[in-house]
């Protein structure tokens, strides 16, 4: 059985393109005792590939190259030479960017598709939803009646950083690009506002919309927003630094916060967090968001993207802004 | 009799001058019911004053045109018309750059000069060191065996936070300018070492004196120091923004922490506070330095400058980093 596999094959400066991957197939090879065989069904695309593809130290070792690039996914177990899996299984974990994937067993996790579809675990009761779940409330610590800015809101994190904080009794402001997404934002994710940063003016909308301050920041995108947003943060409060995506592919040192003595004179704080800071407590946040998803409070909104041959593509949509909500390839 | 004042004639653009100051000497008023005398005998240098001189929104208002300049004071009772307060009593208060000031009793202290010096309670018992001890505790939760680093470290804040994480069991790391100022860190102040920022390569240095890295970063200067920094923090690092010392006198905003993204692969965080967010926990901190240092755990060093009229010039000696310890004007 034929498996494609899609490799680092140089480290990008600057925005990757088909340059820095190699798309190669080889013959699945045959399982050993303990291991299983994961048909892959979907691929998580996050931002966080960017950094893995660069050769620094971080809160994970870079992707080498000529190996397979890591990624979130999931799939079905189709031959298991392991007793705790059996072939129907359904199961997530980082097998990476390929069709198939051999595991031993202890990187995957099975999950009952009676409760969500199989796409649900890797958005909302995945490591997607997870960050947004311990960053917002482990750090943010929003409270009922305070404002809750999100960047990004329209992005995976960002769509379900929002929705908890509206659960938590918050005024919600997200920050998107586009009018489309902005009513979206509103619309299908309940935010009681959202600035379009490609239209509006920037600080005054920001002034608008948090009339009373901000006290949490979800910060996914750093640069201009997360500086102007320091001008803006009230006593006390609190700046999650999630990520950078503006930043990712630059070729110079990242936009730095030059209003960050905001902090000082606010006693605030700028956090940031690794979601597998938080891997005890996962089941957790995974338990309390299916119960969101059940009672509908919680809208889990994937975008597909067919083809596991796009994906030096479709990866770039999430630096372009063109995904609403939690960007998957579908592998078949 | 006459009280010599000085009060800000006009906001300063970068560092200021004699042409901000209006030296003043007015009739000292009758006293009113209530009311309580001050000869004032010390006052306080702080870099903090720096920002009280700009006419803009912070923790505190910003001192008025015309107004005798903010400082924190300690002085003696000489007339008291308030049944709380007797000639002879010694108090500390945010009086004033002035030699007499009224009181109306609730803005001033009385101070026990039989347990520490007058002075001691404008440094180690004054806010100086509570802004160390509130600071470092409890935003910097030092552990035993950590590696704590501190900037402006022959500074009055600075030296405070060094002894009193030594008392915690941590490696101590200091920052000072001048080999004269990083003898007396390591000799007089008993950190385990002291990096010329002057003089060495500091990221090569901060490398060999922190080798097992940075756990706590107290920041009194801001700038490249705490650029580079931010590249040497371990997990969970906490950086605790006091002040930007190097920045203050800027007439272009203050050089941003460029590698912030830091505190996002490392799960780290940077917070400000203001020592009056510990108002309510000031007797705890004073109780706990004061035994510390009848222990001779902290040696409670103060710069004193004599004459009042000397106050323009004496304040920017904080800023050219002039003073080894505490730097107190004494009036007479």
């Amino acid at each position: 059985m034929q498996n494609l596999q899609i490799k680092l094959a140089k480290r990008p400066i600057g925005t990757p393109d088909r340059s820095n991957w190699s798309i190669e197939t080889h013959e699945v090879p045959t399982l050993q005792e303990g291991e299983v065989l994961v048909k892959i069904q979907y691929i998580s695309l996050d931002p966080a590939m960017r950094g893995w593809m660069n050769d620094a130290k971080s809160y994970i070792r870079p992707v080498q190259i000529g190996e397979v690039m890591r990624a979130g996914t999931a799939g079905e177990v189709i031959e298991s030479k392991n007793p705790q899996f059996k072939v129907g299984d359904k199961v997530t974990g980082a097998l990476g960017v390929q069709q198939y994937a051999i595991a031993q067993g202890k990187e995957i996790t099975k999950v009952d598709t009676q409760l969500a579809p199989l796409t649900t675990y890797l958005a909302t009761l995945g490591i997607t939803g997870l960050t947004a779940y311990f960053g917002l409330l482990d750090i943010g610590t929003p409270k009922a009646g305070e404002t809750v800015l999100v960047s990004a809101a329209a992005g995976a994190v960002g769509s379900i950083v929002g929705q908890i904080a509206k659960i938590k009794g918050c005024r919600v402001v997200g920050l998107a690009g586009g009018s489309q997404k902005c009513n979206y934002v509103i619309e299908e994710l309940g935010f009681d506002a959202c600035i379009d940063y490609q239209k509006d003016n920037l600080k005054e909308e920001l002034k608008a919309q948090c009339p009373a301050g901000i006290d949490v920041y979800f910060d996914n995108v750093g640069g201009d927003i997360l500086d102007l947003a320091l001008t803006r943060i009230n006593k006390k409060a609190r700046i999650i630094i999630c990520g950078a995506i503006s930043q990712y592919n630059n070729t110079t040192p990242p936009k730095a916060p030059n209003n960050y003595l905001s902090l000082l004179v606010n006693s605030a704080k700028m956090e940031g967090f690794v979601v597998f800071d938080y891997a005890n407590q996962y089941l957790q946040g995974i338990k309390e968001m299916a119960q969101w998803l059940k009672e509908g409070k919680l809208n889990d909104k994937v975008h597909i993207v067919k083809g596991i041959e796009t994906f030096p593509e479709t990866l770039l949509m999430l630096f372009k802004g063109e995904n609403f909500g939690k960007l998957l390839i579908e592998v078949a």
